[in-house]
């Protein structure tokens, strides 16, 4: 897609320094622009980057104007302004309306005429999709599915039967959305009886799943993933979870079951999670935490492989940790120290 | 399914406080619970919503009766017979038997007609299936793969060829059973020299393995997991790995190969489990914890990113690590205090 | 595969202890060896089994020739050689040259008459493949993939469109390549916008991929995977990232964004590596380490859910750790004497 920087500086509100006739057809990083490229500075460690980017246009925040050598498109939030131009720029390509005849569709399923449904895709009885749903190649899709306009299933997602998506969402291939959770109650003879896993998952609208992450169903009543909610690949989600609206988690964290995640949270990658617990809104937890408790006030959370803990007071833990050893030593040297004095 | 309170009191050996032909049709949680279903008691935590059920009935322990104000199934282990009952009400549904015509069966097949094999299915050339085995849409069964009855493989899972399974298995999608092990010798170049992995994968009876878990095959000889072992999303096993029977896993746990796992281990979440050692049978780990070497005595381990010890003595260090910096600050006090006193 | 001790011996430059004429047909461990088949001694834990294996023949050093009961293969490295002997007597089966007739292939695909294509496959439009490329049973080729000679990629891999991979790669089940990477940017509402992903994924030759572990394309640039590297299951590599030729990571591992990895690294299971830093080449970094900035020297780092530090000091660290709380204790008890001291 082609626009020109005036167009852009209107659309999304920015002050523009620079010729607003001039065109650009696409996104690049500072080091890589070429002409006919608009790229962003955001993060600082590439400011270095800026004064010999040949891009056409940079977007920036306004205290960095004096370093540019082309023209700029001022914003408070660079990186938000970024990320709507490149969907400007690069919009996702419209679904191919049809149903592929290597597809399967079972009886009595809704599928408006909009629709792309890719080859070797199975969609179970009752299935019902909005308009312009993109079902990807070699997807299965269970009986039962509502699955709201715009939502795009990538090539061989799974989603069991019964479960809800909302609108706008994106589901990753590898991803399977509403495998049984994992329920098991130990007999006397130390054998494992499964517990029925008979709720389901809904998901709101503008989701987006990652690749290989698994979203199980309720034992009973439902897994609930809030509106607007991102979860990076390789994410589990265990039974009866919910998660708040807005909050982002990233990959191969994990959730047992039936704890609360707030709105507005984020969660680094590799977090862990314990099950029957609640997370307040607009928490942020460090990558790599174990969270063995609830966290009922905002805040920003940390502790590799040792309990969530304040990220300030972590770091001084860690870094202490990085000195125990002579620590040790030193207790040591007291104790003899103070053992010669009393002889 | 709908029961009466007295056919689930005899079906399952508890007394009953209450009228023998009320009936149900489903399970509930006590706070969602209405006429018609039967809730649980099993966790004091939700000890607070027993007085306000609606259920019909509900399972409990004889010192929970007290506070239920509805009818009552007494249970030693209320979790226990809450899933035997929920099974009763909420059965799988049965096999609908036959093969959909978007399959594909290769050579020499046994394939009895209770068998349900679903579109898209693929079944290499000498696979066998026992009586009432499901295949669902898309998976993929390599050549001589043997499935014994009853198990049920989900939509898109994929076993490669020669592996064995066990009736009355829960096959969850995205799982991958059978794929080589992570086998290479590093080549004087710096380059790796692939070590063909030439052993199988065996899974004996009542095994459920969940979605995108993925069990490596044997790099000699074979990666087996015990009878009734209960495996949730996204483990890993590494290859030659051997889980004994009744053995738990809970999600993101990772076992590195030719580890032997004892019989009846509970295993959390996270945990990672190094190669080449032993797990005696009965042990505990809690979610998180590092295993570097063998553990020969049942009991209750835990460490969440440091080495696997006692829960307790983990606890305490814990504690420890928390104070940490403050630790540090009062072990220079003492140093200073020292130094005045000797000059 | 038949060969004799004689034609292994000179194939791979080891000296022979025994018959030269004596045949061997597959390996096998030490403890399971029997007639006609060869094992080997590299790991000194193995050693034990030596004296009584019924092997034809064994591959190890000449250190351990004493022990050795049958004939033997002298070798520097008996691992490496083992690896080539195994790949000599257990080829990988050639491809089946043809497409299968329930495969889908899209519009100006490239398939040479040597390659296998395997039912239910999906090739998208302008796919070109290699000589001797395998595609499996219901994988997803998406649009424009180009897939060098001699690869495999397994049943159910999803490859996104644009993905461009070399000759001689593995690719297992459940992989999936090419997802977008998780790009976005909170807006003032708290609401997420994503940023569109529109780069790619650049993977060399001989590279091995695990089952489900997920490639991300780059979010503008490519993700780039070097040659000869091996990656095992469940790895999660995020958009951008840069992983150097010969290096070999371990399952459940995770690569933020952006992180540029050196070559013939080897990366231990469940290591979480930060985005946006440097790693140099020959880098050893154990099991479930945290790596939250760049590492500048070669060298062995670990800190299982701590900060990674090299291995000799963070095995100290750790040590102390499990005597954290009996530091504690004596720090308290100097605090009292010293109290008592000055009373």
């Amino acid at each position: 897609m082609t626009m020109t920087l005036g167009q852009l500086a209107v659309r999304h509100g920015c002050e523009l320094r620079g010729d607003p006739d001039a065109i650009v057809d696409r996104v690049a990083t500072l080091a890589d622009a070429g002409p006919g490229s608009i790229g962003f500075l955001a993060n600082p460690a590439y400011r270095s980057q800026l004064a010999a980017t040949r891009a056409t246009a940079v977007i920036l925040r306004a205290a960095d104007l004096g370093d540019c050598p082309v023209a700029a498109l001022l914003a408070k939030d660079p990186y938000a302004v970024y990320a709507r131009v490149a969907a400007d720029l690069h919009p996702a390509p419209p679904p191919r309306p049809g149903i592929h005849r290597a597809a399967v569709l079972g009886a009595a399923v809704e599928v408006p005429g909009s629709c792309e449904i890719g080859p070797g895709a199975v969609l179970g009885d009752g299935v019902s999709l909005g308009e312009r749903v993109c079902i990807g190649a070699n997807a299965v899709i269970g009986e039962a599915v509502v699955i709201g306009a715009d939502t795009r299933i990538a090539a061989g997602v799974v989603i069991y039967g019964g479960v809800r998506l909302g609108s706008r969402c994106v589901i990753h291939s590898g991803a399977v959305i509403g495998a049984d959770g994992f329920g098991f109650a130990r007999d006397r003879d130390g054998s494992q009886i499964k517990v029925p896993q008979i709720g389901g998952v809904v998901i709101g609208d503008d989701v987006e799943i990652g690749a290989c992450t698994t979203v199980d169903r309720g034992a009973i009543g439902d897994t609930v993933i809030g509106d607007g909610v991102k979860l990076d690949n390789q994410i589990q989600v265990g039974h009866n979870t919910r998660i708040g609206a807005h909050t982002v988690i990233a990959g191969q964290s994990g959730i047992s079951g039936s704890t609360t995640i707030g709105a507005r949270c984020t969660i680094g990658g590799k977090v862990g999670i314990a099950g029957h617990i609640r997370i307040a809104d607009d928490v942020v937890i460090g990558g790599g935490t174990s969270v063995p408790g609830s966290i009922n006030v905002p805040g920003v959370y940390a502790g590799g492989g040792t309990p969530a803990d304040t990220l300030q007071r972590w770091r001084r833990n860690m870094v202490r940790f990085g000195q125990l050893d002579e620590m040790a030593r030193r207790l040591l040297a007291i104790e003899k120290r103070i053992r010669q004095d009393s002889e």
